[in-house]
């Protein structure tokens, strides 16, 4: 059984620096693998649902899709488990120096974390400030009265403070290369600290 | 707050046949929908995962996939939350009346399912047996040495009588169609008395 965390010097690492930060959604991928093959949680992502309209098969056994559109998403994008939790999340990028816009964010995501939590999983959104090369754990319990507000005041956005207050700092580095579950540590440390 | 089960009389309900008994996977998420709306589990079938080789774009916002190719997912297809539980699993069909046939499930499929259950997960396969119109709830735990059997003796396949000792049987009804959680009840019912 190997250790977790298990940090590594990276210093001795020979770093990829082709491979790095390449976007937000590969980081994580490239992260759950990690934490796949070390056994510390089984979390992936959810394919992209499309639409097939038209398949054609020039081969045998091979089908071949000629028409397709993308559909949108009923849910988020990475669910799993770890630590006999079940965890839900969606993850956003910013390019703005100053605010979150809560247009990245889907009705129907919020609707869906927010049932997960009732349920008693761990739902959230993993939010990347491109400009400051930050990244945050934000639950939907934060998050929520932030959306609530924009459906009553037209609100559109978050302010970065808010994450700087709120959200939980995600480590970027080499393996693995987005460490959220140390975030997800914290959460629960703080929700046993709660009770 | 729905109580659960809601049984409501099969009698007073007009049950439209022309939907009823599609297919497996249909039926599931039939009962996923209303197990939703019901708010008594979240659980999703996640999409078939493609390969997305072109696209064009014939009108403005448009995205046309004109060329792609179905890919072998890599997981099961339905995962979620049930009463705090990470619940995993995959549906599946036999025509069969004496045996499944081993070749239905993947090898990826089982690794999966393994590693689910090792972080405290439930994990399962639900087994139609479309001559008896019956469908069971079998375990990872249950599966596995017939799996790991036929890699070592070449067996194809697992006996029904198996399924009719081992498995827990899954009621078909109106609504919900398929419903499964009450077979997940059970399970979680053996193992709290097994503690």
């Amino acid at each position: 059984m190997l250790g977790y965390p298990n940090k590594k010097k990276p210093t001795k690492q020979p770093v990829n620096y082709a491979n790095l930060g390449m976007t937000l959604e590969s980081d994580i991928e490239t992260t759950n693998a990690y934490y796949l093959s070390h056994q510390i949680a089984i979390i992936h992502k959810k394919p992209t649902p499309i639409q097939v309209v038209n398949v054609s098969y020039p081969a045998r056994n091979k089908a071949k899709i000629t028409e397709a559109y993308y559909r949108t998403p009923s849910t988020t994008d990475f669910n799993g488990i770890y630590k006999g939790y079940y965890i839900d999340f969606d993850a956003k990028e910013t390019n703005s120096k100053t605010s979150f816009p809560l247009s990245n964010i889907h009705h129907h995501q919020i609707e869906h974390l927010k049932d997960v939590h009732q349920h008693g999983g761990i739902a959230f959104l993993i939010v990347q400030w491109k400009q400051y090369n930050e990244y945050y754990l934000v639950t939907i319990t934060d998050l929520l009265p932030w959306w609530e507000g924009s459906q009553k005041d037209g609100r559109k956005s978050i302010p970065y403070h808010f994450f700087k207050e709120k959200g939980i700092p995600i480590p970027f580095s080499y393996q693995p290369r987005l460490d959220y579950l140390k975030a997800v540590d914290q959460l629960l440390k703080l929700q046993s600290d709660f009770k």
